[in-house]
């Protein structure tokens, strides 16, 4: 089954079984976080990925008491990071170590000022979209491999915050539960809206 | 070759080399976005794509004259849809069309109701950042297929609206240029720089 077809495979799954994705599955999702793009390569997000019940419980209640927070394998929560000055710095780091000159020593572009300079133009949310670019490589990862996946921005980011002990740069925007669908889980059978391609595109 | 593997072939193309891609890819790569979830369903973006190589031109110079605005098959560009209350009505309206009592007559959740509260107790860029989901659907896409692309934020949005004549209620957010590869993009050699799996994640 080629990816477009596992796309349409794939549903918000509503209710899990429980049951544990293998160690390298998670691993194989996780890679396809790594390698999405994002705005100049800041990557300026961290993802929480949660295994532990317990940990789950607790934040269950700040997410409208959705069950699938506690019924998935693992929850992953996506945090967009405001340090973006610090970002830029430690992302020319890695341009150093990897002798990638062009950025390190560029003699008409000052990467930390530009940078700076766009970020500051382009709104507080530019950390968080290019965290649901990572969230769309995930899921699509996810379909890709069959696993099944639930987007949630349902939940309340400050009890997160506080309950994950993030530091005061991260903040909460979006979560993914990963895991298998349970067979009663009764979404599967309802038919998958999409708008049309005729309201979604237009051709020049 | 996996998918993931895919993830690791695919940079950010900086030149094209100007070849068209086939009807039949392009229409893949919209599936891809069609397909991508949303936040309560609603998919409140649009994305224009664009062939015509004079109107690519016209922007180009609204673009910090990136070449490869041009030099690319297709441009697309994703515009957020601002108008989030008509979105919802015609979701309503698809849901009933499909049959989907369970979201037009739920007696404990009146839809149009609920999902305005959510918008607007979440922030503007609510639709930016689905139309950002989409837009990685698309980009795992292409990887997917072995075709190239690259995401653009550099722009001016305004300009862009203005020349392609949008509706006030689409502002937009981001492009992707997508086609194939130029033999000689330097950027094909560099190193891909990516944060490691200890900076961007961690397990609970």
């Amino acid at each position: 089954m080629g990816f477009i077809e596992n796309l349409n495979w794939r549903y918000a799954t509503k209710k899990f079984d429980g049951r544990k994705l293998p160690p390298d599955i998670v691993e194989k999702i996780l890679a396809a976080i790594q390698m999405a793009p994002s705005s100049f390569g800041l990557q300026p997000f961290h993802v929480t990925v949660i295994e532990d019940k317990k940990l789950r419980e607790s934040l269950k209640p700040h997410a409208w008491g959705q069950e699938k927070i506690v019924s998935c394998s693992h929850l992953l929560v996506f945090s967009a990071d405001s340090k973006t000055t610090k970002r830029t710095e430690d992302y020319l780091k890695l341009a150093a170590e990897a002798g990638r000159t062009d950025i390190t020593e560029d003699p008409e572009y000052d990467y930390l000022k530009e940078v700076k300079k766009y970020i500051e133009g382009i709104g507080p949310e530019w950390p968080a979209k290019q965290a649901y670019i990572a969230l769309g490589f995930a899921m699509a990862a996810c379909a890709d491999l069959k696993i099944d996946s639930c987007p949630i921005e349902g939940f309340k980011p400050a009890a997160f915050k506080e309950i994950l002990k993030l530091p005061s740069n991260l903040d909460p925007k979006a979560l993914l539960a990963i895991g298998y669908r349970s067979s009663d889980d009764t979404h599967v059978k309802l038919t998958k809206l999409r708008f049309s391609k005729k309201d979604l595109f237009d051709f020049r």
